[in-house]
């Protein structure tokens, strides 16, 4: 045997361990996308939200839920200068929703109970002309089913603040330190 | 002139180029550590904390306050997972405190207003074990001015949770995905 067939042969075996780690990888990848929820109007889940910096909170005394609005971060950066009318092209911003409840041992104190949905607005002024400048899109409950009844239910809530790029927060005051 | 003398001349330039240029950085350093606050009951400022993810919010009806609870990733690790009785040691929760303020376009939304302070847990059961296993510190107002009245303070307030390892908030449910 001639040391170019010796060469061949590993060559050729190593080649079958290459397609096969990329096998096994593609499954691995396609599985871990399984995890994630479905489109909402055409928008894909935005993974990794869960540890976006935050923008602000809020309590809506109206249906008893708390929110935590975070953001990605173009919108945290446009959030905490004060860039967001209008905001940047790039920005999510994210609205977690949950029901509200006492605080076990300090009754005054109101906190987050279940999960109601997580909603996001994505900019793109060129991408989302026809629903003003952003993409909207919610998912909802634990199990992050996605709302798929239209934009416009989004739009129609909206309104009152599309002087306001759309967008409802006022970014909380954070020290400028750092 | 002798090679060695000329080469000692380069080498003297040399460190004196190096000892310049390590005076300007130090002067550089030391004016950037000048901007972060001064130190809490001992604690250094946790540089970083605005981008840190999220554990709960909560709205203190009897001070009229609302609040984000963060935390570094020991902490928000452990909160996702429910380790929090103890809490690990590294962990540090945060809670930033606003007043509370009517959302202009949402008069039910309850939002953030002027900030009134930060204030920060720092597990490590070793270090501090006359404070209950935890650091306590605080930062006030805009300027971040240190509090240092004496971790009894916090700890008094804090006494109705002595067997939730002394931490009033219920991390709040995020979705099992990702």
């Amino acid at each position: 045997m001639s040391f170019y067939q010796i060469a061949g042969g590993k060559s050729m075996k190593l080649n079958t361990i290459l397609v096969a780690l990329f096998l096994v990888s593609t499954v691995l990848i396609s599985n871990a996308s399984e995890k994630l929820p479905g489109p909402s109007h055409g928008i894909s889940y935005p993974s990794g939200w869960q540890d976006w910096a935050s923008i602000s909170v809020s309590h809506r005394t109206d249906n008893n839920t708390l929110r935590m609005i975070l953001g990605n971060a173009i919108a945290v950066k446009a959030a905490r200068s004060g860039q967001t009318n209008p905001w940047p092209d790039g920005a999510i911003l994210g609205k977690v929703v949950w029901k509200e409840k006492q605080l076990e041992n300090w009754k005054a104190a109101i906190s987050p109970e279940q999960l109601v949905h997580v909603e996001f607005m994505f900019k793109d002024s060129e991408k989302y002309t026809s629903t003003y400048g952003w993409g909207w899109a919610r998912w909802v409950g634990d199990k992050q089913e996605p709302f798929n009844n239209g934009p416009e239910v989004c739009t129609a809530c909206h309104t009152p603040v599309k002087d306001r790029d759309w967008v409802f927060t006022d970014p909380a005051p954070f020290p400028a330190i750092d």
